[in-house]
């Protein structure tokens, strides 16, 4: 069940902006413990939400690495997102009206920020785990290295110490397709909606890659008409899909979060960033991820101590992190053991 | 220097559209020798033009495979594109007034027709040698399976024998990303531009690939930004750069053909299509293409009898076939002579 902390206090951003209060939803699963040290808090990708168990199928489950027997189990919707948290379309208490397009940029930095106060609010001074797949794996790492004592471990799955240049150009090209719907601007939830429409469409590209759309969107040598093709039903419907359930101006955001994520900002280079890491890191990579391919999980491992290094084979490229849960929770469940026995 | 046949009969298209005549724009080098038989015909890509010259470096030059003085090479631009053949610009003759979105759809067999009436008008019955990339690449394929005895030859660049499911996801993208604009439609070049510099944005996130951006567009540690990448400008700049040169009608159109690019289509499956081709073929892949990627062609050499399939290294991904002219180069020269050899 989706809970909600109003902090009533003025929030600096990173960017300079202030919001007057903010709300931070999120769900819980499971308990904690007497001796409060079985918190794992879970980050969510893009357009994602905090509800963990939906989004991530056969995790939030006995025998699972996010079993609620075992582990209080926090997931906290990013702000600059649409499902409870503070962001474009909450109402700016400063006019009564929602913010759209007056919602300031939001960095990775500044969602870590909101998640330190949810923590602060629920009594968690540290966690055993952090687990963040994508844009959750942005805010995983920033927080490991921002705050170093708080996590004992942590689980960094298809992700990356910073944006690198080909997410930048992935996210602009989505940015353009809604800037080109010239609704958007408007003040209402659906403003830019074909645009978003589209963005989602190239967003799923580089979800899934060649190989995933080559094999479940092919139309046989008898079925292809002259111009109508399966994966364009597929990418219309998917955008439309999104729009359902997600609006341009949160998108614009999320995306620009993403833009804003670096480990090295202000802290020299990326491997003194990330050297300040005590926790034990898991870094999970997907073979045939084209957004986050292998080879920056590798340049992340090298440069987190002690940091293990894991590659998962899947069809689906990215969206593996979400499908292969199976091989993922394998992986989890042997790195707790591992980690647990070097403490015994 | 273009030039242009007019055709002044009426054409009509796979789609059962009528174009009530046709000019095909088109650029020749060299001179057709006393027997007739040193034609060389190449067939430019989505957003190119006539001028093979200007826009494949280094190929049409003494001792390249463009050779204008041991060949005749012809060139012409495509219906549906917007270089002087007809296409959504050029007025149609009903009405006085352009087509824009009242053009019909063309397919690559259609764009293939076309070149066959200027072949006829040229007086050229048989030529040597049919070179293509990409969806120039879609036309070499579709014209040798159409008319077997045509060429002698043919080199397969960075394409497909058919539209794959994932370059029909890219395409459904582009053409989204100029529908969420709502000026398309309207009836001026300029219609829907912010969506055609959207779509030529994911465009290049296809021809260049993740090693072609973490490349060429890193910001340094020191020199980033809180959200804006230097990748941001790049893919906003080479949107703005083709809104200059071509329009989002022309642009959808061509989209819509690759779309269309099917080699079975009426003849059975695609080894029964491809079987038929008696032209020598050499197939060149690059290693790097994530739009057309090797295995596309591995598939298309072993259903193209005695096929010759070569890869090529390249960090420059499909658009490698525009950069490695070296390597090309070599490839070729060596495929000319070693057909000649077999010919003595």
């Amino acid at each position: 069940m989706r809970q909600y902390y109003h902090h009533k206090e003025p929030v600096t951003l990173e960017c300079g902006a202030i919001l007057p209060e903010i709300t931070v939803a999120y769900n819980t699963f499971g308990r904690m413990n007497e001796s409060r040290d079985n918190v794992v808090w879970v980050m969510h990708a893009l357009t994602a939400d905090s509800d963990v168990a939906d989004w991530w199928p056969h995790t939030v489950e006995k025998g699972r690495f996010l079993d609620p027997e075992d582990h209080f189990i926090v997931c906290a919707n990013v702000i600059g997102s649409c499902y409870g948290s503070t962001g474009p379309i909450s109402e700016n208490p400063l006019s009564g009206e929602p913010y759209f397009g007056d919602f300031p940029d939001v960095t990775v930095r500044d969602m870590v920020a909101c998640h330190r106060l949810l923590a602060r609010h629920l009594g968690i001074n540290r966690i055993d785990t952090v687990i963040g797949s994508s844009l959750g794996g942005f805010q995983a790492v920033e927080w490991l290295v921002s705050d170093p004592g708080f996590a004992r471990k942590a689980v960094l799955i298809a992700t990356d110490y910073r944006c690198h240049p080909w997410l930048a150009a992935i996210n602009k090209s989505m940015v353009m397709a809604i800037e080109a719907d010239m609704t958007y601007g408007e003040r209402s939830r659906e403003a830019g909606a074909r645009g978003l429409a589209a963005a989602r469409a190239i967003g799923l590209l580089s979800y899934r890659g060649q190989a995933a759309f080559d094999a479940t969107q092919n139309d046989p040598d008898s079925r292809r008409g002259l111009f109508e093709r399966r994966a364009h039903s597929y990418q219309a419907y998917q955008g439309k899909k999104l729009c359902d359930r997600f609006d341009a101006y949160s998108y614009v955001k999320m995306c620009r979060s993403a833009d804003s994520h670096d480990i090295a900002r202000g802290r020299g280079s990326a491997s003194e960033a990330l050297a300040r890491i005590t926790a034990r890191c898991l870094i999970v990579a997907i073979s045939s991820d084209i957004l986050f391919p292998p080879s920056y999980h590798r340049e992340m491992a090298a440069m987190i101590p002690g940091a293990e290094y894991k590659e998962i084979d899947s069809d689906f490229a990215h969206d593996g992190f979400l499908i292969e849960n199976e091989k993922i929770n394998r992986l989890i469940c042997d790195f707790y053991s591992q980690t647990d026995n070097r403490q015994l």
